[in-house]
């Protein structure tokens, strides 16, 4: 199947899931569940739940048992923009090509649908994943490992190490440091739950492997982040360009300069193409190929 | 063993377990690490862990079960305070008679502190609740109440209805809508959980009578603390008394007058005692008794 083909059909999958398992907009407090919903289905890539969907896909049929983390990190993500585009942090009025949610449904609003949609992260994931039938003993192993890599082990902490290196010179382990956590560990969560619920956490070579391969794609998804940042436009990316450079944050670019940056990149995409002979050859390792060249070659 | 004695004896129980599931201060980003300590230590009565304690012990005895669960709950309390304090909610300087987290720390640190503590409360539930060898669908079942009853069917969206009412005029309904699921469905879980631990939950008469507590309790607490916000003092409450007049907040005394609020106040504790009929003659009951007149009685 086609790249382009499988992302389409998984991301309707994965959003009609979400759909079901979030309030409707008609529901009491309409104000709360609109603005979830507004972010939620602003036109996200929905990149992370399709990869985990595919690294599922890869070990295990039955991908329903997958589904209900899929949406869980979706929402996760999504809370970490809000928070993230709030007037006390990046103060950022452009999302997605829209209004950010604290510009179309006031910063007070936009705490509490961050709040909701983290919350109601976990209550997904835990409830809905039982559901469906996974065991319990490995949902609640799975559940802390999120928790640790989207919390004071991961996503939080690398927030915090951003915002203390705006406005400062840093160098590049620094800056590696920020990406690797307030990036690298939500996308490492698209792995370890699908090694944990398929039981690949137990297969040492291929799981080290699944490990390295996810921190790669971390890697790879913030130096394309940083280089759009310089180099894409605001109508295509859908968020304002040369905002990293304005707040003074810490990039590749600004470190080490776009040359550099851009080596650096190749060097990652081939040490990520090289984890993949570890994997099962199918095709759900082909989609794993493929989702690295989207990365490098997106727009937004 | 006297209330007093009791509760301070659990408090340290609680706080010290609580010490160890949170990174030192001297861990980096000490920031992060200090803003989320400064809130949760800064001392809290500790009403809810120890409530769930109280109903945990009053059923079984090996209460290292709980102990998880009693650092969540304090943990996503202390979260919905740091948040509930910043600018763009109700902007208040002061909490717990020491400067509020976004005063000390910044905007930023305060929101990240918030998600940080709300994050690492499941975190800890989870894992530790299973190391303590809790049953796994028993914390999954668990998790699933507590993600609820924060969330888009509790507090968020009690908040929300908070923030709607500002400046309107509301009914008594309206408001105990509110409160129901500001304060009420957080204090709930401290008595859902324990009775999943427990398998109370499936003793259906026992297990009424508890809900019909921990709402009471709820509604106790809530109008306590609107004839505080009246009739308390800055000091002693630790926090700003007359904020809900100021920031004109649906409060008892505001829709029905202070005599009004004191009589459904005496009745709820007359309903509330009739329901400890129910449960397990033995000192934890006896404890969960006198927690109701403490509630009442505080003055903070």
């Amino acid at each position: 199947m086609k790249l382009k083909e499988y992302f389409k059909k998984n991301l309707k999958l994965i959003d009609d899931y979400m759909d079901s398992v979030l309030p409707a907009e008609s529901e009491e407090p309409q104000s709360l569940y609109s603005a979830m919903r507004y972010s939620l289905f602003a036109g996200g890539k929905r990149f992370r739940p399709i990869l985990a969907m595919t690294v599922y896909k890869m070990f295990s049929e039955d991908y329903e048992k997958i589904l209900p983390f899929c949406a869980c990190v979706e929402m996760i993500h999504t809370y970490s923009l809000i928070h993230d585009d709030l007037p006390c942090m990046d103060d950022d009025d452009l999302r997605r090509g829209k209004p950010s949610n604290h510009i179309k449904f006031g910063e007070s609003m936009a705490l509490l649908a961050g709040d909701a949609l983290l919350t109601h992260a976990f209550t997904v994931f835990l409830g809905e994943s039982l559901n469906a039938g996974v065991d319990p003993e490995k949902i609640v192993r799975a559940g802390e490992i999120i928790g640790n890599k989207i919390g004071i082990m991961g996503m939080v902490i690398g927030q915090v190490f951003d915002l203390e290196s705006e406005r400062k010179p840093i160098d590049l382990k620094a800056l590696e440091k920020i990406h690797r956590n307030k990036t690298g560990r939500l996308i490492e969560t698209c792995i370890n739950v699908p090694a944990v619920f398929t039981s690949i956490d137990n297969s040492r070579g291929v799981f080290l492997s699944l490990q390295r391969y996810s921190s790669l794609l971390g890697m790879i998804f913030q130096i394309t982040d940083d280089i759009l940042d310089v180099e894409g436009n605001t109508e295509e990316l859908g968020k304002t360009v040369g905002r990293d450079e304005y707040l003074e944050k810490a990039t590749y670019p600004r470190i080490i300069g776009i040359k550099k940056t851009k080596e650096i990149l190749k060097s990652y995409v081939i040490d990520a193409k090289a984890c993949l002979k570890d994997f099962p050859d199918n095709e759900y390792c082909d989609i794993l190929e493929g989702i690295i060249d989207y990365l490098v070659e997106r727009k937004k």
